[in-house]
């Protein structure tokens, strides 16, 4: 094998492929990144058994072949190689060389003939949206997936296509995301519970462009997304995903209506006061044209009149101020309204259509 | 005590005075930064017994008083304060409120009288330096001083005025690093062994400006810093400081002048291959108008030729790349000369007059 790619081109080949690269596993062999040229086209393909990526490197192949290279050491190499064009020789005994210029790297490639095979989509329900609105709703949506939970569906997110819209749901024992985007064109009915670790590594592997567009194919094991010159397949999560219906439809008494940096800025002053461990809950509680946000520990105590427009009646309640926080973060409007029914009960912020986030009440004593 | 200080202000002095905090104390007291308000003045004060700081805050005093306040949360309460004017007050229980418009925070304050006796200089020696002399001498000296040396001198840095020259030198097993700079008057001669942590805690505190000037007063036994606003006073170490006259004074027998950029780009992918914990020196070895510089090791293999302009004979030494890399990445010359003696020597990089860094050699196989 042998191929010249210029610098920038192969580092951003082997930054994407590098995503792929499993952070523990007893297969040396998934510790490297295949190169393959073939036909006059550069692929680099990883795979940790559950999420399998390739990308294309826009490169001159000299001489077709396969090596594959230990991603670390091929990225620190790619990494701190000057500017130029490099050229990358590997001969039958798999020594590979990366030279540029006065520049000679010289490394122990693998036979990649052992490499587990190439991740095929066994889907045809084709949905396309833009990068951009997709690494948003990735963006808002994976913080309250529970990365770590015993139910497998909590570990992933709901994505589910209904005529021409777009929903992602995640949730943990304490909180509810939805999001909902539009799509350019009506699709059948599909979804598919998606591994939260996928969705962050396509997050970042996102250009996040809006003119750029992703294709997802839904399959009946595997979820494919194609973006630019890669393409990532990953399993996807058997089994139902959870019934929310009855949570999120219930019917808010009151709302609360305030700024959202106002609002956001005095949680966070809040949260400073559970640090001590007892895990006290922030105070919310209704006044005149206000709602006060009130917080006492071991460490201090802090309150706050953040100004509200109201409907309903009065409202005390104690929310974990990290978990407002999170929800918070993920809302760009200037203005948000929180829903409430009583003080077991959830808190909801919502606008129209396009968001719903929920958190369960922490009781109060 | 009751003061007002604007948020910013507020936020310098407590992070200046948060400076002195001990990383791990068994005396609670000195998680406290205590806050003075006497005679117009407000101070906030800290130490961990070995280096203590005093800064002056900018804001009006409404009523005399002093309270120990917790340095952590004093310092996120500040930080999450909203702009504009912030009121302190504290009463006869030590209960602290800390208010700005709606919010208002309340944190249990100590009683400061038991907080250690404000550390006084015992120095006359006054030396004037701009800050950013100052700030500029430690940070390319400091990458050599060994913070857990058995020998004490060791951990810190030798400053030594000598007419107007300031010089600092440090040295661990491996490296010396000397710097001068020329003072604007001339001085009697006087040194101190400065701990490495407080040269670390001075270099984050000064702003680096050309303009303003730093006050060093040397004394006995404790060496004091006054700039800006605040005052740093800190134990010097004992002893006498290593003699390195011989060292530094070997007659170089060959020079080997690079481009410092391409030398240190080169060594920094060699670095790579040190990866694999064999210690692999980095072969240097001199060719016709270059400089070689390879490494071999389980990882892979790397070599590159670096232009040179050469005088003496030749020379084929082990260095280590991380060394190497430390020594360049404070030099900020176009153009570096190496000087070596033997391949059993140390290397030298110097100029003139205003630097010299020593590293020992890796014997070769």
């Amino acid at each position: 094998m042998k191929i010249k790619i210029e610098k920038g081109n192969l580092l951003s080949a082997v930054q994407v492929a590098s995503r792929g690269i499993p952070s523990h596993t007893t297969q040396p062999i998934l510790e490297c990144i295949v190169v393959e040229a073939k036909e006059n086209v550069i692929s680099m393909r990883s795979t940790d058994m559950e999420i399998a990526i390739c990308t294309i490197a826009d490169g001159e192949v000299i001489e077709d072949g396969t090596v594959a290279l230990d991603a670390k050491i091929f990225l620190e190499i790619a990494k701190k190689m000057p500017d130029g064009d490099i050229t990358i020789e590997c001969g039958e005994d798999y020594q590979t060389k990366i030279v540029s210029g006065k520049t000679k790297f010289k490394i122990a490639g693998r036979d990649a003939s052992v490499f587990p095979k190439t991740a095929e989509s066994d889907g045809a329900d084709e949905v396309i949206i833009s990068e951009f609105s997709l690494k948003e709703l990735i963006r808002t949506t994976l913080f309250s997936v529970d990365f770590n939970a015993a139910q497998k569906a909590m570990t992933g997110e709901l994505l589910k296509v209904n005529g021409d819209r777009l929903s992602a749901i995640s949730l943990d024992g304490h909180r509810i995301s939805i999001r909902n985007i539009d799509l350019r064109k009506s699709y059948d009915p599909v979804s598919a519970i998606v591994p939260g670790k996928t969705l962050m590594e396509i997050q970042k592997a996102l250009s996040g462009d809006a003119d750029k567009d992703c294709t997802i194919i839904f399959g009946e094991k595997t979820i494919l997304f194609s973006f630019g010159s890669t393409t990532l397949i990953s399993r996807i999560i058997d089994g139902e995903f959870f019934d929310i219906k009855a949570i999120v439809n219930i019917q808010p008494q009151m709302t609360v209506t305030v700024n959202k940096q106002d609002f956001a800025d005095c949680i966070d002053r809040a949260a400073l006061f559970v640090k001590d461990g007892t895990k006290k809950p922030v105070i919310l509680e209704t006044k005149d044209n206000a709602i006060e946000v009130r917080i006492e520990s071991t460490l201090g105590s802090m309150n706050e009149d953040v100004d509200a427009t109201r409907t309903g009646g009065d409202i005390k309640i104690g929310m974990n101020p990290a978990f407002l926080s999170d929800i918070l973060k993920n809302i760009d409007e200037e203005t948000i309204t929180l829903y409430f029914v009583g003080e077991k009960q959830p808190c909801i912020i919502r606008d129209r259509d396009s968001f719903l986030y929920l958190a369960l009440p922490v009781a109060l004593k």
